[in-house]
């Protein structure tokens, strides 16, 4: 990208809790905005939001508003991002898009920044793809020891926030715990049972393998960022009654044995992660702990006891955040530096 | 035990959330009951409980409240457990006991009904254990299968109801859930950190190898109880924001392959298991629909991607009932067939 002083950047999706997030995230970082154009649904069309000292109106997606854009910032479903892509294409942005539409295309970057920020490069459409947020929060655990020795087998249970399931999630947790103490009924809309108090063992549609396509991105995605196109992967994916912090149980084999201290120190150092392990003083990481911000907490780190290359531990961290508007951002400051 | 038309039966810690439910189950399932003495510490004494059509007072637990007891159900910590047990065997009293004190005593069964009644027979104290409650719902998912193929690896995550930390516990949520709409600050005591909208990755206390104690106890109960000797388990123990359904997310390998077919069959015809497995329309085991009845619901049945003998399932299950009380009193069936 060509270097400016200040670049221009359209939110595709700017009201929902992504979209909002990376309004947030872009003012704290104080990214180096131009215009900053903010676009949703017809339905959305007019209303205002803040981002830091600007007051922006909400405007109509359509392919002419990508004209004169730096960067996108996709925080929409699939088929928006489908639908946009072209125009994005034609209009001479980059197009960072947090949608699962192009993360497995092999012309698509999929980019976690302190993990493989040098795929950026590699970037043939001039999209570059955010990964799914369980798979980032899991692998900012895993690869600071992947990088001592290579992983080769994964299995994962997941704790997910419903903020996963966007806004609409987070009001209905919300709505459903402003509800139970008056004996009201619980309405269950966003999710299909109730959450409050309750699992939901199912993300996405389910495929011929059994495996629901959220527990499928964790494999497919995780040999991508990871260049590891051997990884196996079992996971499980579980929606809990918890705001906006996805957790993940991992166990997980390498190539040669890595010792607990070994993964431990490689921990303690890597950037955008804190060690949080001390569990016998209830030091150990919580999605309330980690909510409201980027790092990831990882804790509970010991030896697997199934297999002589194993270790097992614990991770959390923001799904709105580092699972999904901060990684975008990052991205685009690699594109900018 | 000799043959008799009705019982003698004294529940140790029957103020508890399990002594409760045991004197709810006895009830239930018709106990051929001659006296019935509900035993506490001095602090309860004297409170009336219902018991089917009975109406009992509280006694103060001390050696001479065994006299003329068949069975004594413990469902008392481990000190009160071991501190009694002498005065229940001097007593002539089986003692099916709730505790983890006894439960790897070589003299003493660890007894699952559904899977190994016949080590009822080799109690050597007069005392048997009822499991852990995590490890009896997945050894009732598990044991149909291992039943076709011995397991011999497990990693497994748990996903823990507030209801295992007792009624302090179950009152703990209850109370947060209370003040959280109304603004007031939430209060924690049961548990280390505040539980709703969270998750606390720690259940017991953590030894030298990192695991917890309830995390161990899954290998080394379900060693016992399956008589697999050399099954290793990688477990991970979490308390979740749900009152009083376990669930468990578990991969397996078995000796030889076994299909999801085979598992399926042989879970569908399991005594004390439903099969409630068809993702896609929103059927799967939930710790909603499991709470306050016996069945342990199991689902999400596929393939593990990591080994080639491997199977991955999610089960729930009432941690009070079949997790402890029900468990316990089945065992006392077993006892007086």
């Amino acid at each position: 990208m060509n270097k400016k002083k200040l670049y221009n950047v359209a939110v595709l999706g700017a009201t929902g809790a992504v979209g909002q997030e990376m309004i947030k995230v872009l003012a704290e970082r104080n990214f180096p905005i131009g215009e900053l154009r903010l676009l949703a649904s017809a339905r959305s069309a007019g209303k205002t939001v803040r981002c830091g000292t600007r007051e922006l109106v909400i405007e109509e997606a359509c392919d002419a508003a990508f004209a004169g854009m730096d960067i996108v910032l996709g925080a929409a479903e699939n088929d928006i991002a489908k639908r946009f892509a072209p125009a994005i294409q034609a209009a001479g942005a980059m197009f960072v898009d947090n949608s699962s539409a192009f993360r497995l295309d092999p012309d698509v970057p999929l980019v976690v920044p302190e993990i493989n920020p040098e795929d950026v490069a590699a970037a043939k459409k001039g999209i570059i793809a955010n990964p799914n947020c369980s798979t980032i929060i899991t692998l900012m655990a895993l690869a600071p020891i992947a990088r001592i020795s290579p992983i080769q087998t994964l299995v994962a249970s997941t704790y997910q926030a419903v903020s996963g399931a966007g806004a609409e999630g987070l009001a209905e947790l919300e709505a459903q715990a402003e509800a139970y103490p008056k004996g009201e009924p619980l309405q269950a809309k966003a999710f299909p049972h109730q959450i409050l108090f309750n699992l939901i063992p199912r993300i996405g549609g389910v495929g011929e393998n059994g495996y629901s396509s959220e527990e499928m991105k964790l494999q497919n995605e995780g040999r991508k960022i990871l260049h590891l196109p051997e990884l196996r992967v079992t996971c499980t994916c579980v929606r809990v009654p918890v705001m906006r912090s996805h957790s993940i149980s991992a166990t997980f084999t390498t190539a040669r044995p890595v010792s607990v201290e070994e993964a431990r120190t490689a921990l303690a150092s890597a950037p955008g992660v804190q060690l949080v392990d001390d569990p016998n003083n209830d030091v150990y990481p919580m999605p309330l702990a980690t909510s409201d911000q980027d790092d990831v907490f990882v804790g509970r780190i010991r030896r697997d006891l199934v297999s002589e290359n194993g270790l097992t531990l614990w991770c959390c961290g923001d799904q709105i955040r580092k699972g999904a508007a901060t990684n975008a951002i990052q991205i685009a400051e690699l594109l900018i530096q």
